[in-house]
């Protein structure tokens, strides 16, 4: 399975158009000590030909002219080897992409039933204005991930049901609410390669935590560094997992548990333009790597 | 007044995700015989410093990072340079940028009464759960451009009613429905300056071709070469007009009515991936420049 990490930035980007924290800063001055990096989003293949987004990033359009693959096909005016977008929320910087791909044929749309409900409130309207949905419930045990024309994606997938919150923008849910956060792992039936994309998990509960080992890639939630990090960097008051995100250090934190874990590639990603791990000289950013893990950046790639 | 052309193509901007016509597929090669394009937006300031957005584009987020001005100033962690945004209609490639600017203060935008109910029901609740938007209806006689502070930006603006549809996702209108689509005219009170932005125009009426000389910098709609681009190209069957847009070629074309025009800076933006007066080379190209007119690229400055 070839995976290309298109984005690795949590809502906003990095930098963000309205912040100038110490990272944005960095990000642009020129100096290299913070990769710019567009929202997340990841496109995976098992014969590089037909792709499946996880995520659909508001930079879609500058992520698909910075990897020919996704590019249209030669052979007509019009195509697009993207077969279908697996959402793991319905939260704007994994959503309105779709929005972008409105111009095209029906878009294939993988996505929990909660989360079915919310992008019908945010943009049901829109997308049925233009190309439509064509809505796929994801299985939560292991099942084909098939292409548009039906045929067999070489890959097997399931939805992982996770600690999270509803969308800002729906009403009368609170933080905690099951059913809103999934993840996916995806497997190459040839290479036998596991990857794991949990881009968004509000706490490491036992039972996903037993499920770390078993995947050979694993992308994980890399937004805060610390629980109170808004608040450290004077830019808000909301902590990190009232926000749906397990930070990064401290006791409770994802490093701990990804420090002991035995997988080949544990990679961060979804990263929040606060975050110190997002500088390359960083005391942070050495305590991620010397646990063996990546801080992901925009056009990283990983075979499996 | 400084104006800066962030973006100069139509909705899906140049090269356009799932499209391999001959002008996209310029765009990709690598030959420089037609230069991307983000979809189309524009920034104007008096004084350099407090900035306005004509349309928000879903590139928004790159386009401000290529201009430094609009980037937030040094001395506070959030915040920026962006007053507010006018609007010309409430269609996706001129609006969804609305959307990723909501991470800060409650949005200014300036929309006719039609749009704003229009961009009520595209994203009217997302936007409320976020920073929330101050509504501010053009006026139709010149009048102040206010900062979001109140004070004075140095420029008069007033809206232009023009022919035009209403946006596809809105139901039960028809084109050629008024009131859905208006242009700008701004006015340097200190230079006397005028820019007439006019990126959508479904007709070259009597009246707005007697506005067009009293100017100093027109913007105007170069969408379609032709009335029936779309066809000729085998991407589509809707008509120039049909979408809301005067082609540039033709009897009843924008072209004609440019050519005998005295007015220093005469610029088409808003091009449609499909027209050839994206190549550098293409006789189209030569007419529009025979006829001193400028095809509008991303990055382009105009002071008047």
């Amino acid at each position: 399975m070839r995976i290309r990490l298109l984005g690795t930035a949590a809502g906003g980007g990095v930098p963000q158009w309205n912040c100038h924290c110490a990272v944005c800063r960095l990000a642009r001055d020129g100096s290299g000590r913070v990769l710019a990096r567009t929202q997340s989003s990841v496109a995976v293949s098992a014969d590089g030909r037909r792709w499946f987004l996880l995520n659909a990033s508001p930079d879609i359009r500058s992520q698909i002219e910075s990897f020919p693959p996704l590019q249209p096909p030669s052979d007509r005016e019009r195509g697009s080897p993207i077969e279908a977008v697996l959402v793991t929320n319905a939260d704007l910087d994994h959503t309105l992409g779709l929005l972008l791909l409105r111009e095209g044929e029906p878009l294939v749309v993988h996505a929990s039933g909660n989360t079915q409900k919310s992008l019908g409130v945010s943009m049901g309207s829109l997308l049925n204005a233009f190309c439509g949905v064509r809505w796929v419930e994801p299985p939560v045990n292991p099942a084909p991930l098939l292409c548009r024309d039906g045929v067999a994606s070489g890959m097997r997938y399931e939805a992982i049901e996770l600690p999270g919150k509803a969308p800002r923008f729906i009403k009368g849910t609170v933080a905690g609410s099951s059913g809103h956060v999934v993840g996916y792992r995806i497997t190459d039936e040839r290479t036998g390669g596991r990857l794991l994309f949990l881009p968004g998990a509000a706490a490491l509960e036992a039972i996903l935590a037993a499920l770390l080992p078993k995947s050979d890639a694993l992308l994980f939630d890399g937004t805060f560094w610390s629980e109170r990090e808004m608040e450290e960097r004077g830019v808000g008051r909301v902590s990190a997992s009232e926000m749906g995100h397990v930070p990064v250090s401290g006791v409770g934190g994802s490093l701990k548990v990804l420090a002991d874990l035995k997988v080949p590639h544990k990679v961060y990603t979804h990263i929040n333009n606060t975050n110190p791990i997002l500088i390359e000289d960083s005391v942070e950013r050495r305590a991620v790597e010397a646990a063996g893990c990546v801080v992901g950046y925009d056009g990283m790639e990983l075979s499996i």
